[in-house]
């Protein structure tokens, strides 16, 4: 079965009004926003990832979705497979640390033994308070795409997480994702939609246009690129679509009225039009759509 | 890393008030009541199970421990691994199926693939509103330990499960349990503690009793069994052991003042006392504790 058949299975089961018909990462419950992940072993982490990284990447990914919606963090719930003692002491580790850093606190979980050779399976869930919230679904027409930080730098750490050479600071950003907490604070009142870039730019944005019903025109020259990701991969078309298609950036990616000046940094990436689907230019000059957008199979039930 | 040097290090962390010390299998969020539940195939349920039953299982023991908060249902969040179409279509039906019979909705979730031959590791995670929220820990001395239904049957089920022959009410005890819904709405507001009875009643009412501070002595001869259990097990001290031992049977265990009487369907099956420790006897002549008091490894975070 395939994630879009479950999705549209799902959809017909009896739905909390909260859940805004499984078209949002996050739900809303009595002002509170609600959001879930889970990490598979061989499939969103790799078994020799240092398990003190898994557990920040494992808070900082569903802190990125409660970043989305401008809401503060009230806790997290953690699902956790006991398997081999050293692996959990460092997880426990890299958990306290990485729920340190982001003012997070524990509310509860579940703890489970695991047969023999399984892959761990982690799974994290977020409550966030105070959210204005904003859907993906609220762009409008005439509206510009924003992204804020760089995009492209987790999918060049992964590739030097499985063994090419490569600078630190994208194996950093593969690793040790930072979501953006204030940005998203100080955004979410202010724009028409807003989401995180967890699967990859193009797909997230052609995702945000598809629910809003619009037409999306993404500028690959203006997709921000880090310096690091530069040196390292260079500044060609194939090195700008290999950013704009790889997953895990946990930037935010929203929509503003013409003229809006964003109160934190961010770049203008596209606009929305009328219509349907998504289109790619370089400075005005068309450009054919890659054949695969983003990470299909890491997204949220959406 | 065993469950509880996990648990001891999970303290030490940052903990949301609402956690209550990780010592309750719920947690408080703003009125609201949080509890997760994670099965693994081949620890939690059989691989042979119906996929309909593991679902309606799955939401079940979820909401027996909303149940055991006197909470009203919210709704629910789905963590789900795609592996197989025919699997997956008979789950989403038994889900629906469950969601429907129980009145709750679904809020959000997550679908993941998994890695060729691993197990299906599934998460529900279940928020409970307007709960009267009786913790485990409430228990006071000369208090009467109580229980609801019958004890033993799911057990039994789950060797019948397993090959063994027995009857099919004690099959569908283990495959399809009945969380206490109402009963737990009626007790909530009137019990000075309250928890489900996931692992096992000795288990179980030594965790409250050890939480609450005191000692608590059961009586094997007044633990409920049910008609089937009895033809199928007998009414022999190890066949009462067994019941009491076993896991599954999402009843609820309560405890209240001398001379309170229940407004559901609940036997009286111990007493509170100063102290520590649980002491097990049949109608007064003392029992030695068995070695084993229920399921460890299927505990919640607690």
């Amino acid at each position: 079965m395939t994630e879009a058949d479950f999705l549209a299975t799902l959809r017909a089961l009896p739905l909390h009004p909260g859940a805004r018909g499984l078209a949002d990462d996050t739900a809303l419950v009595a002002g509170f926003v609600v959001t879930t992940d889970t990490l598979v072993e061989g499939v969103h982490f790799l078994a020799a990832d240092p398990p003190r990284d898994v557990a920040w990447k494992l808070l900082a990914t569903n802190l990125s979705d409660i970043a989305a919606k401008g809401a503060a963090i009230e806790g997290v719930l953690l699902n956790y497979p006991l398997r081999d003692d050293a692996w959990d002491r460092a997880f426990l580790a890299g958990f306290g640390e990485a729920l340190a850093h982001f003012g997070a606190r524990l509310i509860g979980g579940d703890t489970v033994s695991l047969p023999p050779g399984a892959p761990r399976i982690l799974t994290l869930t977020a409550i966030g308070s105070d959210a204005a919230a904003p859907a993906r679904d609220g762009a409008q027409a005439g509206d510009v795409l924003w992204v804020t930080g760089t995009i492209g730098d987790a999918g060049a750490g992964l590739s030097i997480a499985q063994g090419a050479p490569g600078p630190e600071a994208l194996l950093a950003a593969y690793r040790r994702p930072t979501p953006r907490m204030a940005e998203g604070r100080a955004l979410a009142p202010q724009v028409h939609a807003m989401m995180d870039v967890s699967d990859g730019l193009l797909l997230d944005a052609s995702r945000m246009a598809a629910a809003s019903g619009l037409a999306v025109a993404v500028d690959l020259a203006a997709v921000p690129l880090s310096p690091s990701y530069r040196v390292h991969a260079g500044d060609s078309r194939a090195a700008r679509l290999a950013a704009a298609t790889a997953g895990d950036d946990y930037e935010l990616l929203f929509a503003a009225a013409t003229g809006f000046v964003p109160p934190v940094g961010a770049t203008a990436v596209g606009r929305f039009a009328p219509g349907a689907g998504l289109t790619l230019h370089q400075s005005g000059t068309p450009i054919p759509i890659p054949p695969k957008l983003g990470f299909e199979h890491a997204c949220a039930i959406d």
